[in-house]
């Protein structure tokens, strides 16, 4: 299979968006030039993005949106249940664990921890807050796979090399800095201050740096 | 000027980080060598991104901490304050909204808003929530530019319109949806499903799809 590039994976989640909203309205089919209108492309990229995964839609008649929902969730890895940490539960750990469409994409948190002796032992929902020290146990009993780094800068990679070590092989990290892992674990970084960075450099600037998803 | 690409703004961000970090520490010069170790990337990758924006450095001596700190905070449009409207008092908004590096940058909040009639009038720290019915003369009286846009993706497009009508100039989107806004406004948008089903997607396709920063 060729090489498949990150914008083009943005795409699909978002087509992938799309398709479960077409579902909940009861929308049965769609034409590329739907699913092209509504995420801000060209019917040619929605085709080219799908074809590199097969066969899809039948010509003039467009894409059954019922099929090419569950290709996409099986493309993006989403039809099987993610075993999540939360590594610091704090603000942003508390939005993501709150956040119910994360757990309907498979991805389900089934372990919190905290270094703060005031938040260990807390309970979110079921979920008892787990004091760092018993990460490596927590994580192999409960087989977790991919951990949402919700830590300050300075704790991030000391706590990745212990996730990695314990066998996470996918990061999610919110920490401002970079992780040094190795090649086989994958790490996505939401930076939210270089985020607002872009935005006052495209203001200053007067660069058109608008309609990045 | 070159357009300058989105991945060197990203990595101008970082050595920002970095040379902060530095500055805290007491170092007053640094290698092209070191900001690449620590930025994941190439001494040349460091000095071809920092030749985009004029001459930084001496061959031989290094860059100045200070110097090129100053320099791309102002780059990065940081040598100024911007005044930021909160737009959805949730859990997303209230990390945002106690994220101190943020303010260190020059990001104010100055406003925050909510449709929740039990959230309005409530107080974090000294700032009231607004209804959203005052959105726009509570943006104009304060002087907004940037919104922060935390709400469903249901409602997200419409606050967008009402959000460009009253002047604002640059959003940072975290609703899972996709805005249209005209050219003039920028956008940059935080989708942590799309971030997850990015990890997920590595780890059934089994790419290399690690380091991105």
């Amino acid at each position: 299979m060729k090489k498949v590039s990150e914008p083009t994976i943005g795409r699909l989640s978002l087509y992938l968006r799309m398709l479960s909203g077409l579902m909940e309205s009861g929308v049965r089919t769609v034409s590329s030039e739907e699913l092209a209108s509504r995420s801000g492309t060209t019917a040619a990229q929605v085709r080219k993005d799908l074809s590199l995964f097969g066969t899809f839609g039948k010509r003039g008649l467009g894409y059954s949106v019922p099929g090419l929902e569950t290709r996409l969730r099986s493309i993006l890895g989403l039809s099987r249940r993610w075993s999540v940490a939360l590594v610091g539960a704090g603000r942003i750990g508390a939005a993501l664990f709150g956040y119910e469409s994360l757990r309907r994409q498979g991805f389900c948190i089934d372990a919190v921890f905290d270094v703060d002796p005031a938040k260990v032992g807390e309970r979110w929902n079921d979920l008892e807050i787990h004091s760092d020290a018993c990460l490596e146990p927590v994580l192999a009993e409960r087989g977790i796979e991919i951990a949402v780094l919700a830590v300050p800068a300075s704790a991030a990679q000391g706590m990745a090399d212990r996730l990695v070590a314990a066998g996470v092989r996918a990061i999610l990290n919110f920490a401002p800095t970079r992780l040094d892992v190795p090649p086989s674990v994958v790490v996505k970084s939401v930076d939210m201050a270089a985020e607002m960075e872009r935005l006052s450099y495209a203001l200053v600037r007067g660069t058109d740096a608008s309609g990045a998803v």
